[in-house]
């Protein structure tokens, strides 16, 4: 060990919670061409800390998309305490992205394998007439949704079920297969919220689970061929992905009460 | 009359419901130099319409402010149905302001001089973390403020009085004598509102009424102090001017159904 790599705070695992919004940004994922979450926090880490660091991230989210909740973890050689931590590296951030907690996780610990299901809301902005505050931040419905037959729709998406009529091709993956813990419909005002927590997703998964209840919500669908939408593993049958504004990372279960929203 | 005048729908006295998002105008009056809402408005409307249209606007809002409400009237010649008016003007206009309803208002009626009273909300978000979804739509404060004294000091501000203190020197005008019908602080989770409602405003009022109430939950001015401040006159004995970007336009009196929020 040279005199240099002495002086250094040792490394250790480091898990953020973070929220973002999503307008600015293509997505978590770093990118060579266009700017990432993933980028803009590595930057403001290095700056806040004097050292580079590689973060692992519970998901890749789709540009445009947003995150109350979501948890990235690096190694880190930083003498700063981990209760200084958010407030150091906020210091560097824009105001859409803010860190608030790290929390040392076990060596081996790594965002994205760690997760045992994440949640996602789709909000819904049901109206005859626009609201600006909603720009961005919900998907605008002008057309009256039958929000009843959304209610209806909502758990036959619920349970260990072949996903393929709701995901689009992307990264080839082993299983088209997931466990959705829950798939609801939720009310608020002029908002209609769309809830899924499941074990995993597939690429746009949420955003089709919502594109259909939406067509579910315009009669398009019925809530009793969801099952055989599902069933026929075919993209066509379900409704289309919803557009990236309305939805958010909502919640996460890692089973430790640091990091879990 | 002219054949062509003939061909035109009477001119009516139209008084539109709207709210606007203010991040990226300064303010709603005209402005050779700068993006107003004002001007964003009447180019949509004589794209709607084919007709120019001056509007008269409820106040004027500064750079950054929003409006949940607002009204402005103008005279229109337009066979449009007043019910689709909203539609055919939000075609376009630009996604940060939406025009919620339109209704023929008598000849005299002007939405600024014809105005009982106005409400205002400032947004607070006092916690230690930012949080990205409040960017530029409440003012960020970190420091911890005593909510109670808020509340105390609030009312201090109702009532007819001098409001000189609270004002910045702008436009002159003949007396710095407002009704105030209430003043409160109240909160929400991490936000704190203050929800002010005089018969009229001077320039920066409600900023700077929320920026006494932001020093007297610094504990920078207690309560007890805020008669003596008014009674001073002295803009310098009060708190500063809060920012812009936690100032919503809230309520409107008319005394009209169509209009009043």
């Amino acid at each position: 060990m040279s005199a240099k790599e002495k002086k250094l705070p040792p490394e250790r695992n480091i898990a953020l919670r973070l929220a973002y919004l999503g307008t600015n940004y293509h997505g978590w994922q770093y990118q060579n061409n266009a700017l990432s979450i993933q980028q803009v926090l590595q930057e403001a880490l290095a700056k806040a800390t004097g050292c580079q660091v590689v973060l692992s991230g519970v998901g890749r989210t789709d540009a445009g998309v947003h995150a109350r909740a979501y948890v990235a973890n690096g190694r880190m050689r930083t003498g700063i305490p981990l209760d200084k931590l958010p407030l150091a590296v906020g210091a560097y951030l824009p105001e859409d992205i803010a860190v608030s907690r790290a929390t040392e996780v076990p060596e081996d610990f790594d965002a994205r394998f760690n997760c045992r299901s994440k949640e996602y809301t789709y909000l819904i902005h049901n109206s005859r007439t626009r609201n600006p505050f909603y720009h961005n931040r919900a998907y605008f419905c002008p057309a009256p949704l039958d929000f009843e037959a959304m209610v209806q729709a909502a758990p036959h998406f619920e349970g260990q079920q072949d996903f393929a009529a709701v995901r689009s091709v992307g990264t080839p993956v082993r299983s088209t297969v997931r466990t959705m813990l829950y798939c609801r419909a939720e009310r608020q005002g002029d908002l209609i919220a769309v809830r899924v927590r499941a074990d995993g997703f597939l690429y746009n998964m949420a955003r089709a689970i919502a594109g259909t209840l939406i067509y579910c919500g315009l009669g398009k669908i019925s809530p009793e061929e969801i099952p055989a939408v599902l069933a026929s593993r075919d993209r066509e049958r379900a409704g289309p992905t919803a557009p990236a504004c309305g939805l958010y990372m909502t919640g996460l279960d890692y089973g430790m009460e640091e990091l879990d929203v």
